[in-house]
């Protein structure tokens, strides 16, 4: 594949995508709102564009991996903006993770261009970001995402079709659902050991040997056991997508109550000021709960 | 070691571990209620006892895996008891999953006689269990658990020593926390997505793929996905295990928002007639909650 | 005052609302989208404006009584909008539920105009409105509310001057949270007490006899005890309202663990189709988990 | 109805109804366990016994009113115990709160006896009982409560014959299910008011002059709007009842989310040291979750 792609969002996890898409050999431009980012891509063989509309010219794929929709809806809009150089047989692959209805809404804002969307959230944060191992989402139509693969294949090691615009975003808040309640769960199952004498070393072992044993364990475990959460996934991303989830489930009919027990715990520890913290240091909620 | 063991209740994880106790060389007797089913230790070489009682006077450790606390309490107790048989030097090993509270008492029954108690419940099901690879939470006395070890390892892979008697009990509870939540969470997101008009079955592959894929999904997935829920678990004995969490939380003081939301739902489902299948029967509160 | 009213929004509460204004003599004007709705007020003297933009020429104090914010940004905006029309010195007073964050952008809209904004909603339901007893909680400008109160006292018993734009949302938020909690819990308990045995009947009557008793016993009892929900605040409407709140307090960061607890019920309720029965119809979802 | 009436339990509670028994003429004997508080009631003309036994020789009915079901438990049992003495025709009267399931092991526990159990909780607190304002709720044989109607009518202005013993702990359950759950949901709305900054004050005036204006917020109000919780019904009280309520909801079956919810908040502020303040000292709890 030949394609030009654009990308557009030079953070923690768009930076180490798009050296990967760089390595594997695709023609790629970038755009960053603080152009410093810019500057490792282009020394890597990077095209800068200077605005989202100069993003969108020069390329046939613009990828985005911005911090929410809010961000997202800016790149699109405006004199400089993306959608105004948007053509035919274009795609715009937002990775970002934003909600089904966001998604619905962008999708349909880009209908007069004739260009396609394609929502892919991804699965996996830093890490395999950089080892181009993600779990890739995708929503959309099935030919566009096929015509995708190749260069989602740089980013991700697999690529998930998920169904119709939306779904890919559907199935990222059903990921992040799981994540919010399993890691909430984690945290309240040491601390009640702990208040019942036993060392939370000991307890981390345990779960981890047993059939729940999975690599989130493995990830926070070491801040459960030091109190110290350096942050792999912040603490205030991790109560937003669950906000995500109920304003999803409020307008599908679906329940969720663990979710919304689990935001009750999130939210709380990001206003007692732990929103730039890992997600894990949710356990400080409980902890303040337990008192003496 | 040629310590005489001597085992009571052969219900399905019993019958398996009593097993793997005979063909790793133990002497072994063994009591159940009914008698029928010692028929096939018997034959395997195991003496039978007609009472607990007499299990007890031709032991020197007792093992027990029963149903539950009023079950334990039963074969101590009365005329035919085993209380009335244990003498000093003697262990009871009560591998039945029972409250920290419940351990206590019943190790405070065992002073006068100067046997020693040490509560033991394991992690792992059916499989596990016949393959000898459970995994045993053993509290008590130091010594008296390193003494034991000849006959725990013939039953599980991993013999962890928790602290004094009631810690194996209260790491047990832990476990089960943990379990009730990401069980009860798994089926939340799948349901979640499922209504969302996504399909289940690669909803769980995403999952098992990602840092939250553990062996529960294993057991768990192909259930929720034809709505067959083969009992590994009983659903009713999570709900006794949640509940017997939250009394163990009101004791100690420790916050359990997220078991305490999972109670719910398994309470709900044990009461919609559903306490005999798989403790992923769950689902079906959720689905009924859903409506249209 | 001799103030020119303009009123929008003739359903059952602002029709019985128009009237009052209309008895208590103040000139008036009314706009509905159906236009037939208008023909009893024009029988009682008022005037029939044919788009909002008419009824903000011909007013100097525009009342908003509509089912919520869509609706609300539907008659401001567009050639035929209020907005369009609206001018310096001019007010007008929002009755409808919407939230804070709705309140403070329509406020804003209404900058460029010169016009006042104040959120006035309402706490009570038809009888009072019929009767001129709402109680009116009023947010904005404390001279402009001054200068309003004849034609509010003509609607309601109290005028609460609570602070500036959007306080008056704030706090039918604070009520509405107080609403559906209590109301799950009076359902909660009557299921509760049945399910143990007792009579219904009974249980309401002493539940009303203790320092419990209150207005809301005696509008949802009756309800209860005859298992027949018919409307008098739409469940849908609890649903939303508390769903606000929720959004509200994800914003503040004030913990709502009740209200959290209480939609799930509602969102229950709405999702297995009473959303149109009166919010006390919440009962059903409970009677639902309660099985045999 | 010249009944001998012996009475247990002189606490705060217990002191007034006994006052009020003497005043309306009824012969009276006393036990307490701190035998200084039996003074004031000996001065009024109330023989003292010395043991429960020698209270239930003395005497046609006993009257209890304990701190729970662990200190009745005490004056059943022993060799000065009540059960001791106990005879057939006599009635035995429970007027503290405990379990429905705790009443049906006493009652059955003076089966033996030829006397008569009647469980009678009351709601309402300090002032109502010295008024002898009391709502009592009675379970047990309907002629053996129509018995003892003046005497009971003496404490209180309301006998509720509830069903068969049992029901009257039922009910009184349900009624404080619901006071844990209204209580707490105040306390939510006026935190989540005042953290959107409003007054708490007239907070306090909306909610009471609405249509959940109830006797509980004059009692509760002053406080929330002070911070300061004297004692009228002890927090730890509130979160044991609530305990039970839970404890009685898993054997009946029946939902209860509000109460469950609730009960994680009082038990946190027990835990926080606040347990021997009024139950509205919750509001510490969400107050220490709201953060900033």
């Amino acid at each position: 594949m030949d394609a030009r792609i654009g990308f557009m969002g030079l953070g923690i996890m768009g930076r180490a995508m798009a050296e990967n898409i760089l390595k594997n050999g695709h023609p790629l431009a970038v755009y960053n709102r603080t152009r410093e980012k810019t500057a490792l891509l282009a020394d890597l063989g990077a095209t800068v564009a200077a605005t989202p509309r100069e993003l969108a010219q020069a390329s046939d794929v613009v990828i985005a991996m911005l911090s929410g929709p809010g961000a997202f809806a800016d790149v699109l809009r405006g004199e400089d903006g993306c959608a105004a150089a948007l053509r035919p047989g274009q795609v715009v692959v937002n990775m970002s993770t934003v909600s089904p209805a966001d998604t619905r809404e962008f999708s349909s804002l880009l209908v007069p261009s004739g260009a396609r969307y394609v929502d892919a959230p991804v699965v996996g944060s830093k890490k395999p970001a950089e080892e181009g191992k993600l779990i890739i989402l995708a929503g959309g139509d099935e030919a566009v995402i096929a015509g995708l693969e190749p260069v989602l294949l740089a980013m991700g090691s697999k690529v998930v079709r998920c169904g119709p615009v939306g779904s890919g975003s559907m199935l990222k808040m059903a990921v992040n659902l799981l994540l919010g309640i399993v890691l909430g769960g984690l945290c309240e199952s040491v601390n009640f050991a702990r208040k019942g004498g036993l060392d939370p070393a000991m307890v981390l072992e345990v779960l981890g040997d047993g059939p729940l044993g999975c690599g989130l364990f493995g990830l926070k475990g070491p801040m459960l056991a030091s109190g110290i959460y350096q942050t792999q996934f912040p603490l205030k991303h991790m109560a937003k997508d669950l906000k995500c989830v109920l304003d999803t489930a409020y307008d599908t009919g679906a329940p969720v109550p663990g979710a919304s027990t689990a935001l009750g715990l999130y939210q709380a520890a990001r206003d007692l000021g732990l929103e730039d913290m890992d997600a894990a240091a949710v356990m400080k909620v409980l902890e303040t709960l337990t008192g003496r």
